[in-house]
């Protein structure tokens, strides 16, 4: 059996808050197995596109960017893996800030302009996992930030949510992937107005179930159907859950499994 | 003898100037030998602090750093960086982006608040350069940006010439190591106002006497005492030079020897 390895991808409510993103990698800083962060930051970027006088501008939750949006999300998203960085080093874990950029180690290409133009959004090619295990049997853990770049040396904006998943199904090669994809609720809830409906598990079937029940949220459907993707092409285990779930080991959230 | 190493060092007037950027790196990125790149970009930083109404404050030529300035540099420099690597990598050269908190690659530590206090300032203590050696065996091109840490991981804003210099001293163990600090200017001139005054070779001795007759530039002078401390601590050659040394041959700027 390959070894264990885990991916976790920390999004907007944990990042916008300074106090639980210090607890999140304290307690990621401690974890001994192999491990890979992936970091999203679209709230901060919309707030600093704002005072810079561009206005962001969304479809379907996907941002639009154009050439000054590149810019500064670009100088966003990269700042903060550097910050975490240089925070998990003050925790006693060595890591290393990478963009799909960096050693070539993913290939994107920009999302074709139909139906819907959104600019320098990227979607995801290819992914070389030969580079980030080096890193890791270095001891130096991967932070990735959802930035790519495309063979010409074009930077794109990648969805992190899809960055991390496909991370994992490359790394899925290599490692048993246990991919925790960490939100602002403590799991995928029954009831979308009680947070202490959390389904402890679903399996695909189940999800096919609610959805045609019509009983699982809109915004949840492709993260769910991007996990289950996952499991289906080799990743052992998806969790979706609090960044808490960490330091609060009761708030395991929504394990999804197969069948 | 050790394999050579060639590291360059680019500041302002190139990496405002996207035409000679892309001329750089296209030249660049043509080198076969290893090489190492350290970037600035202070101009730039400081246009997007006031764009933010955030004053730049500068004392003796460096940046007083508070904590909003950090952050909106940090930003400016990594997204610097990540656009770097990606243009090189359309050039074909695989590349990464580093700061020094990344990999512990270097350990820096807050500038005493006394007798100037500089803010979140980095003076570096100790610089691993087995990583850099590992990238490098890997086809892997570092390319670094001025902001450090320290071992409690607090980011630091740090020099970008002392940064190079500091490489350069460090991959000396290792390297035969060629530094080439490109600036706006082709070289130390003898005379300020004339551009054609180039100084081919500089001395040690040769220096110390033009400070003595006031004919150095006095910004010039940090540059060219860091400059020859590196050869005193190993570095084999220091070439003061245009960034457009590697497209015109006849443009080798001033290179220091120690005698």
């Amino acid at each position: 059996m390959s070894k264990m390895l885990r991916l976790f991808k920390i999004g907007g409510k944990v990042l916008d808050n300074a106090q639980e993103l210090h607890t999140f990698l304290k307690a990621y800083a401690k974890l001994e197995e192999p491990k890979v962060l992936v970091h999203g930051g679209g709230k901060k970027a919309s707030r600093i596109l704002k005072t810079l006088g561009i206005e962001p501008i969304m479809f379907n939750g996907r941002r639009i960017t154009d050439e000054p949006t590149l810019e500064v999300v670009t100088q966003v998203y990269t700042g903060l893996t550097t910050w975490i960085v240089s925070k998990l080093r003050g925790y006693g874990q060595q890591a290393i800030a990478v963009s799909g950029a960096d050693a070539g180690v993913i290939q994107a290409e920009k999302r074709p302009s139909h139906p819907v133009d959104y600019g320098f959004a990227g979607d995801i090619n290819q992914i070389n996992p030969e580079f980030i295990g080096l890193l890791i049997s270095q001891g130096i853990m991967p932070v990735f930030n959802p930035i790519t770049s495309d063979e010409n040396g074009q930077l794109l904006n990648t969805n992190a949510d899809t960055m991390a998943t496909e991370l994992a199904i490359a790394l899925s090669y290599s490692y048993q992937v246990r991919l925790h994809l960490c939100f602002e609720l403590p799991g995928v809830l029954e009831d979308v107005n009680n947070p202490a409906s959390v389904i402890n598990e679903l399996s695909y079937k189940g999800y096919e179930q609610l959805v045609k029940e019509k009983k699982i949220a809109e915004g949840m459907i492709p993260k769910l159907s991007n996990s289950f993707n996952a499991i289906k092409n080799g990743v052992y285990s998806v969790q979706i859950c609090s960044s808490r779930m960490l330091i609060e080991p009761k708030n395991t959230g929504t394990l999804l499994i197969w069948d």
